[in-house]
């Protein structure tokens, strides 16, 4: 295990930034791969369409300063599953095949020069399902010893929740608009930032689902007018500042987590192969 | 709107039971077709391979007779996306690009004959990915007017949290065992009821992830010894029959929400055209 | 080998039916799975859209329960390649590279348990192409050492014959009929029993082609008004069985027969390996 | 309609003989057009690996030359479904699936130029799986209005055995080596002519299997030691001769057959179509 | 047409900067997009595994600028076709047919919304034959009135020819070094800067197979020793400015050609179809 | 090394010609496979769609009677990725997916018997792409010792440049047309040979794009209106007998290049596997 308390102004460690000779020299150390997946996808008026791709990036930024050089970050998938958004202009939508042939290459690329664990930190919940099939899939073709997921943009509500009112909460909404007025102001639009103007329609069954673990398929100008459902006017980028740090630290935790639960499983696993020779 | 309030005792109306001019003619009047899906796959000494296939179906079967001919059901996919259990003899995996081909041939079909709205009713946790992905992609395809689905484990977790004590619920536990007792005795078989035998690894890990909305890929011998994580002793057909009937209660209640509200939506859309023109 | 010789009252060995240990703990015993696959297609207004699942499964069980338990059955594939049927009521139509996916998945499934020798038991001529290129394609990737298909519905025609007139032989006539009065009686509509209106185009070239070995590839309302092309109104529950009884007795001797042979195959092969040593 | 009486001398109409303007010309007289499929796999020591390609090609030339211009010959495909053969030194394979996508591809741009009717005369048992799923799966996306395949071999093989002992009829034996002795002599070699050595191994099962419409999936060499089931010992130039010219004159009145019934079938479609207006 | 005589300061029009309205808005003004591809793999010691990201973007990024507001500049493909350098570690490889499904899901989003001329600026000769696959599938596909291609690093090398020794030209040479010191300076690493170590293997083979529009298909590491072919250590961040400014001049010019006329070709299109009336 | 210093009068081996027997004691002194594929794609008026399929077949063939029975001769590929041609009447389109599997299962199964070199020879400019991809993921799957590719037009142009006049060169031009006229009279149309009538249109972009490694996507009736860029009337077949035997001598040194180098690579791995030891 690596020692994570480091000071919180190193740089992440980019894989992006090495040169080949300096890659294989730092494999070893690297307990940890962060593949962030984004979107380029519609936010409404109020943020720019690479939102989720700048939030995911950023998270995984942040945290593997946080952790230091054991985590390294892989360059960010700019596009994701958003078909459900092609009706707003901008919006590019990957296949969930082509995101999970992506997905396959990148892991399967990188596994083969030796990296061992991978957490995909996903910035747009329609990528969830292909991410899901994706790293199963992996992990049953090569054994992969640790692939695994989180939704980035859960862990910044849950700050959001703290520093913000209910209704900025949302797709397009202060939560999301304040992290990019933190992170690359010129991609948030406070001039024309708007309250979310909801359809109404299919509210509760789209609810029920949700709450036994199913879902309604709905492109999304069934569900709101402008794009939107959360209201940015509350956005600021202070607050946006403190969401992204406290998305940060809960990430590092659970990366910490993470490592310390992998290591004791593979030792616990050399023991049974141990004991079984 | 159909009325929904009925006898419990009438039969389910089941397309495999029509010939080809009896379902031409009921197509005007069906508003909705519930597609069981299940798996085929370990659950410990308790339970049949057959479990989910089993729950998923008598779900649907209850749920379709409460509601009356409005709803009919599709004969059951007797297999899932189990790759994870495929180390505990018997159980038949389809990779998930395969189940999503099976969803798109099914419902694509019974589409083309007029039938528009469509809830898949998912017996096992492993298919939800690839069901998400497969109704998305159907809904982008081809406009159907409603494509959704609901995890039939839920409703029936919800009952036996009622009925049960909190360690008889999980994967081959009280719950399921006692569904299956009262709906296909002879696929249980409580002489070899055994308590789960938890591996005891990467527990706050994979509990941390799904609590941040992702997950950890792995094998189910990787999380239990015997293939459970749950103690089936507690279950009765008794029991298996209450929570089977207050299971398809509640999915009855939601199918009502779904119709209502595909009803509105389709009437709101009708004078959005109408005014239009 | 196993003897064969046993009543016929004997419940048949569903793979269905059994826990995952049990499963396992037979997994030496059984020579050989019988994979039924049947059809959701049209069978005119005579009997119902699954009629060839019905028959498929019904017929294996029937075999199963003979030769006893060195003999199991997977769960039926309850749908098929029927695109020549689309354009009547009801019918359900994989692709065929969806039903190739699917064999796949459940064969390799089994045979990575340990299961060594597999019979296709197909119950719709529309799947004779994909069967077969699926079985050569998993001999080739996996070496299995038994794989094979038959035709159950050749099986059926073979006794219906001797047992029905000329003219009820065919799709949805008196041979079909009678086997679904037999097994699933509501699934047969004796009140709406109609002749066939066959359409009386190409019926040469259809024949031609046939037998110098090719096909005329049409959909089904090219060659039938009503969808049927044998006269239903000879069946009866009783000719069902009997029917249902003698395939099964011809399906039972050509599993002894493939049992038999294929042990004096691995022998031989288990020479030839041993005097290579 | 077109008047097949015509001397055997002429030359048939080849697409490759063809420049586009000549091809744009005659499309509208063309009524038919033979697509030869072969294969490049192993006949013994007794022909050549392309021998069914041969076959294949000399028949559609013979027919067509017989039946004249209404019948275009495409170029042969020279490859096909041999994996069984692989054992033995030069064959090559083609996956089903690739030889489906090559139909698709040659007989989908040949009806993109207008060409509406598509016999595919096929030189090899092992393609007819995936020949048939090809035509199927052309007819249902395209509706192309006639689309079919015979099994050039049969054909063959009807003439044979007239001429030739019947243990001469088989895999590299008198029927194929004849055949290629009159129309590439240089690729028969009678010096080598042998005796097949078959196996002896699992012979009922595969004879009561393709009797009830299955089949036993197995290589060629768990056949035949050789890779010959037939006795080229009794072939000539002569007999050879002889062969294909009956074949071809059989396949020249299943064209007749073929044309005569799909004008019926048009005009009664037309007549269809006229009330219905 | 636009006019493309504009000062060299402007920010170029980034498509991942604006909102969806931004993007409405801006769709009727934008005459060409320009996609860039680069590539995560080794370049030897000398600069990081996304030289060809960086390159292929910086050189989209310098050309818009200068065109102005008619082009936009898409997000860029951060990994291509690299499995010959799989050896080399840090290399990520996308399969040839994931890079054309990206490419597919890319352009095909933004022609939906209808933009209608694309330029794939590819930073990497290892994806020049999956775009050209790509451009063409998807101009045979969408009927998009233009798609093409062009190979920025040829933009690159014909500055480099002009401001560095022959022998600095090359992969990883002083050409791609230079750019990365002006663009990126962090991701060159002079203090490591090493000569190349080319084995000296089929170097007759290559040039004469190239020089005949072939291609010799092998491992980079089979061509150098060091994953390098040319010597970076004349490479200075001054030069690298000079080589990107004249690229991007050459590349501006370009698109001048392409955009005036795609312009005669369309309203040459519109006269003959104009006519046609 | 094999010898090549031999008389032009011999035949070349042919893989069609060979028995199974004859192929497998022929395997250890093949060094090389040429792989002819073709297009039958329209060439104008001036000679027939199959023109590529001749010329790339015919240059292999008199190739390798130069060089002796070190060199085979695979089938030849008679179609190509001929999309843009589609629009001229007779033209037959691979997609690129296809001609890839065409390509890897024709190359694997040769490969499977022990061949190890191959070097396909590309009649079609269009097919240089697929091509390409196909020998890199043949080379990157199977890890096959040589795999290469060579444009034989290119071959066959420069030797046309030295013959005829500069305007003859082009797709349907006298450089074709001659070496029709030698190898397949009929072939060639000459009373009906047209100058070309291009279309004016992106003449500028293309040759650009070209220039700098790029293309431009486009149907080639955007390019010219009669399918033909170079000028075919002074072609004749003495000059197409001068260009084949010209073409096929520069091919025979290339295949010399080839070889020599390929085994001096394999005596230098050899060495360093030695050392290693």
């Amino acid at each position: 295990m690596t020692d994570t308390t480091r000071s919180l102004s190193q740089e992440p460690l980019l894989l992006a930034d090495l040169s080949s000779p300096e890659t294989r020299d730092l494999l070893p150390r690297i307990e940890l791969v962060l593949l962030p997946v984004g979107a380029h996808e519609q936010h409404g008026p109020n943020i720019a369409v690479s939102t989720d791709t700048i939030s995911a990036d950023a998270l995984c930024r942040a945290a593997a300063a946080r952790v230091g050089p054991a985590v390294a970050v892989a360059p960010v998938v700019p596009w994701g599953v958003s078909w459900h958004h092609l009706r707003f202009a901008g919006t590019i939508a990957l296949r969930p095949s082509t995101l999970i042939a992506v997905l396959e290459d990148v892991i399967g690329s990188l596994h083969a020069h030796g990296l061992r664990r991978f957490l995909v930190v996903n910035g747009h919940g329609g990528n969830t399902a292909a991410i899901t099939t994706a790293i199963e899939q992996i992990k049953h073709d090569t054994g992969v010893p640790l692939i695994a997921s989180v939704f980035g943009y859960a862990l910044i509500a849950e700050q959001a929740k703290i520093l913000l009112p209910a209704e900025a909460i949302g797709h397009g909404g202060g939560d999301e608009a304040a992290l990019v007025m933190a992170v690359e102001p010129h991609r948030a639009k406070p001039t024309a930032f708007a309250p979310p103007r909801p359809t109404g329609v299919q509210v509760e069954t789209a609810a029920l689902l949700r709450a036994y673990g199913g879902s309604l398929a709905r492109r999304y100008d069934e569900v709101t007018h402008n794009g939107v459902t959360g209201d940015a006017t509350s956005a600021s980028p202070k607050i946006g500042q403190l969401i992204l740090d406290g998305a940060a630290r809960r990430l590092a935790e659970i990366i910490e987590v993470v490592l310390r639960e992998a290591d004791a499983a593979e030792k616990a696993q050399a023991n049974v192969n141990g004991r079984g020779r």
